[in-house]
Parts: C-alpha cells; structure tokens; sequence
C-alpha cells in the first residue's frame, strides 16, 4: 500500500465531522416528520436534535472511523460513517441518563436535558412534580437514543459477517460503560483513597467506552486480524486513561466559559477519581477533614469550593495526576510505533490523541 | 400440514414458559459470573434476575412463539425462544424505567427496583440522597436489561435473513412503546376527557407493544407473509386495547392482594386512562369537582380513593370500560376465525385472549 493510497481515502477529521453530523442530523429530523405525521411527540427527536448539535467532540466517531482506516478499511465509507453516528447517538443516551443520575444543572453549557423538559412542562405544577416530570421525559429521551442507536446501526448497509463481527463488540462495549457507571454511582460520596477503584471506574465508563471499543468497532467493519486489535488496545487503553484523568482535572480546575459546565459539578457530586484518591492519600489529618466537609455537599459553594482546590493542590495530587497523563500519554505513542497501520492512519491516531490529552474543554 | 404436526411442534404454554425462563436465568447467571471475575457489580445481573423471577405473565414471549406457530414456523423452536426472551427482557426495562417515572413504590407484591436500592444503599445516606442513588442505580439496571435485550437477541442463532426480517420490527416496535409511554407521561395530571388520546396511547403503549409486535415478530422469524401479518394485527391492536383497558380497571378497582400493585398509584398519578376520560366526559360538574381534587394527588388516602371510586362508577365509566372490552374481545376473536392459521395456532391465540382480558391481575 503506498501512502498516497490512504491519504486519499481518508476523509479528514473534519470532512468525517462533517458527514457523521449529517447522518445525524438526517436521521432526527426524519423522525421529526414522521413524529409528527402520526401525532407521535416530535418534542422528544428535536430535543435531541438539539442536545447533539448543541456541542461535542465526535471523538467516539472520529475514532470509530480512524479504526477502520487503521485496519485497512477501503472503499465506500458509508458504512463505516453511520456506525460512527451510531456511536454518537449512543453517547447522547449515555450523556442523558448521567446528567440525570449527577443531577447536573448544565451541559455543554445549557440547561440539561431533564432541566430543559421540567422548565418547559412546568404548567401548573409543584417545582418538585416538575422536576420529577422532567427526569421522567428525559430518562425516556435517552432511551429513545439508546433505541435509535442501534436503529443505525441496524440500517448502515453491513453485509452480515460485518453484523456478526461488530454486534458482539457493541455489546460488550455497552454492558462495560453502563458497569462503570454503576461503579463510579455506587462510590460518589465514599470520599476513598483507593486509586485503584478509581482507575477501575476510568478503565470502563472511559478508556474501554470512548477509546478502546470505538476503535475496535471501526477495525472490525474493514475485518481486522488480532494484531491490529491488540495494537489498538495498546493505544487504546493509556490514552483512554489520559483523557479522564484530563477531565478530572477540567472538572475542578477547569474554566466553566471553557468547559461548558460548572466545576463545582464533580466536588459536589463528590465523585471518585484518581485525584480525589490521590488527594486523600496525602492529604495530612487537617486537610483530609476539611476536605471531607466539602467534597460530597451538595451546596458547596465558589468560596467552599475554592478552599478545597487549594488543599487539593496542596497535597501535591494534581501534579501527580499531570505526571500520569503524561506517562499514559506516551505510551499510547510508543504503542503507535510498533503498531502495523499505515502511516496515514498512524498520524492520525497521533493527532486524536493530543486533542484526547492537550485540551481547555 | 395436518392437524398433527403442528400440535408435536408448539410445546405448549408451560413449557414455553419454562424455556424462556430457563434462557433467561442462564444468561443472567452468566453474567452474575463474569461480573464477579471482573470486579464489576454483580449486584446489577443479581437485581435483575430477582426481578425477572418475582413474578410476570410473560405475555409477550408468549405471543412471539404463538406468532412464529402462527405463521408455519417449524423445526428447531430454540432462537424463536431466545427471541422471545429478548422481549422479556426488554420489557423488564420497560417496567424498572416505568416504575421510576410513575414513583411506584411496589411491583409484583415487593417494593419496586429503585426502592430495594434506595434501601440498600443507605449507608450514612440522607433519605433524599439515598432516594436519588436509588433511582441513579435503577437507571442504569434498566439501560443494562435494554442493552442485554439485544445481546439475547444478537446471540439467538439467527440467520441474516431472520435478523434482516426481525431488526427492523424491533426497532418500530421500541419507538411506538416509548413514544406512547412519553406521551402517556406528559398527558398525566392532566385530567383530561380526551378519550381518542386516552385510545392512542393505549395503542402505541400496550396494543402494539405487548400484543401485535410480539407476534409481528414470532412470524417474521418462520418468514411470514402479508397476509398472515395482516391477520395477526386485525387479532392484535382490539386484544391490545381490551388487555389495557381491564389493566386501567384493576389499577382502580383491583385486589392489591392480586395484582401485586396498590389501587391508589393510578389515581394517585391522575393517568390519563380511557376510564378516566369516560369518567370526567359523563361526571356532572360537582361530580367532575370532586375528581379533580383527588384524581393525581400524591397524597390521596385510601378512604378518599374510596370516595373517588364511588365517582366513577356512578357515571357509567367502568360498565363502559367493560362494554369497550367485551366489543374489542369479541372483534379479536373474530379476527381469528378468518386468519390463515392452522387450528393448533388459533386455539393457542383463543386460549391467549381469553386469558388477556379475563383476569384478576
């Protein structure tokens, strides 16, 4: 294969942002005119209209098709492109049902989903029947997204080994995102120190869902051998680690203009991640006991929020954190020398993952 | 075909029952298996098993192997089976999703899935808190039952022209039950006399839900004709409608004792039932009064539901209700003395029917 070959078929991230968008876009507002046409509620496809185009990174349909180049994929991408948008709508389920259980005021910089449906149902109720109207609604949205997701999938035109080769991994991919959610919700509020519950949770609601499986995915709509795989999972997997722990970061130091969601959101909810593990366990008698009236309450305020920062600082973890992100960061790199893709699809693979690490949002 | 074949092929309604809960104990005691090697929540497969096993008339697997029958199916009945259990699956989530919306606090005689976690997870929990982590937790449970729903699918054995046949009915189907159920969510507290929206969700919620694609979907996997779908919606949508209308009438005048459920939580949520429509349509003004103060308040105590049933049934709503069953019944029953079935398959959807709306809970 010479290098002009993949340069060629290789669309570009943005050409692929693109084309992902538009299949989206088509998809919703297809279901929009058919909503409607049978007096079905065409409020629950255009508010997900609106949440998808509201924002977002693509980065599990970039990755999706960056699989499928990496592993050799040619010819007609179409395919390949709707199972990435299947991906995305995915990933608005999963965004849905989140916002609801962290009881999340804002996303990408609006009201969320469930905050959206109990402000605009409001009517005569109590706020407190509205809100739970709201959570009701949205809770039923993202399992339209769930349901649309494999709508998608189900009509990218696969040819039927290509069905018997992805359906397992969609699968799987799905019970490990939904299991790390469960973790990451049962541990909010523990306050632990153990780094290694921490880099669990991060190993399946992040490195496995947004990187490893999407990636895989792609490889195997342009039917992949083991090697690739396993070089996809040796990128995969430290990358997917760096880019949460980035967030972590974003989410108590980040600059909400930025972000597009407050960073009081993560030391409320008191979730457990590796900087919040680290932070425990070194943070001396006094800090720790400060720390432990702060994270987890509900009504932290900015200057609350402000001391814990501080203290967080001061035992040293978010440095800590930083050296990770880095050796993570590294090793997804040194995976990409040995592995045997081509070198467009390498560049690539290289480019998402300073976008994954190097990042304000 | 004689009349014999068929009766040596359909294994009967107790040993269908017995399969498909044998499919779904085996998987989700697989999953119990892997969760625990791999460090992941085990409790999740755990909960949703104990659902499953606490009760339910598996209705719709039922009617999915009475389609597959119904449409010639023959030879090995094992992924029809596992396809049914899909269905129970499916609607296990549809169910823990439901009870969250409605806030029931019992199912099946024990209190609802998010009230078991909100217990077992009270730790040094405010009851607020705990209540939010068990609802967060009964999310997720039922996003993991939706997505195991299409790993039984997937894994049923199909042939790519079963699974060209049978995906696209399950993605309509999925779209009609959640739109129904959205629209049945915006339309409680309402207390409305729109008895034709009362009949459109009922439609889209139950009849084509629990009845017609279940059997839509039956047929499609022994390769149906037009004709026999044709005639399995004529039995479906008015044995649909029949099944909720007496479900509406045991959600007010039921046996708790029978039905596993309270007879206040539809009264409570003020649902906007076809027994609901007919009462405030035929309600003189004081007698619509009085509804109005009971009918969707959170409070409403048994001896004012008492007084509300006292209402309703002076305006004639449920002696309709019952009349609406019996035409529905008998346009079902209809429908099969026409229907291209063989005898055994029409027996079975006789006996089906019967059961459907004659019932106690």
């Amino acid at each position: 294969m010479t290098a002009q070959t993949p340069v060629a078929e290789f669309p570009g991230f943005a050409t692929v942002r693109t084309r992902i968008d538009g299949l989206l876009d088509d998809f919703l507002t297809h279901k929009t005119h058919t909503a409607g046409a049978q007096k079905m509620p065409g409020e629950v496809p255009r508010t997900l209209h609106d949440f998808l185009f509201g924002g977002g990174k693509r980065l599990r349909p970039l990755l999706c098709v960056a699989g499928w180049h990496a592993a050799g994929g040619h010819g007609n991408p179409a395919p390949a492109l709707q199972v990435a948008a299947s991906l995305e709508m995915f990933h608005a389920f999963a965004l849905i049902h989140d916002d609801i259980m962290d009881n999340s005021a804002t996303r990408r910089g609006r009201p969320t989903v469930h905050r959206q449906l109990a402000a605009r149902h409001r009517g005569g109720r109590s706020t407190a029947a509205a809100d739970h109207l709201g959570a009701g609604a949205a809770i039923l949205i993202g399992d339209l997204a769930l349901a649309w997701s494999d709508e998608l999938l189900h009509t990218a035109g696969l040819s039927s080994r290509q069905f018997t080769r992805v359906l397992p991994l969609v699968d799987t991919m799905r019970t490990e995102v939904m299991y790390g959610q469960y973790l990451d919700l049962a541990a909010a509020g523990t306050l632990t120190d153990d780094v290694e519950l921490a880099l669990t949770i991060v190993r399946y609601k992040t490195a496995k869902y947004t990187v490893e499986r999407p990636l895989h995915i792609g490889a195997a709509l342009a039917g992949t051998t083991s090697a690739v795989q396993a070089a996809l999972t040796a990128y995969a997997i430290p990358l997917g680690e760096a880019f949460q722990l980035r967030d972590d970061l974003l989410g108590v130091f980040g600059k909400p203009g930025r972000t597009g969601k407050p960073c009081l959101d993560d030391l409320r909810d008191g979730k457990a991640t590796v900087l919040t593990a680290l932070t425990l366990k070194h943070a001396s008698r006094a800090q720790a006991g400060q720390l432990r009236l702060s994270l987890g309450c509900p009504t932290l305020t900015e200057d609350q929020a402000e001391v814990a920062r501080r203290i967080i600082t001061a035992t040293g973890a978010p440095d800590r954190v930083e050296e990770m992100i880095t050796k993570r960061y590294e090793r997804a790199l040194a995976a990409l020398e040995t592995a045997p893709f081509g070198q467009v699809a390498t560049a690539t693979l290289h480019s998402l993952a300073e976008s994954a690490v190097r990042r304000h949002a």
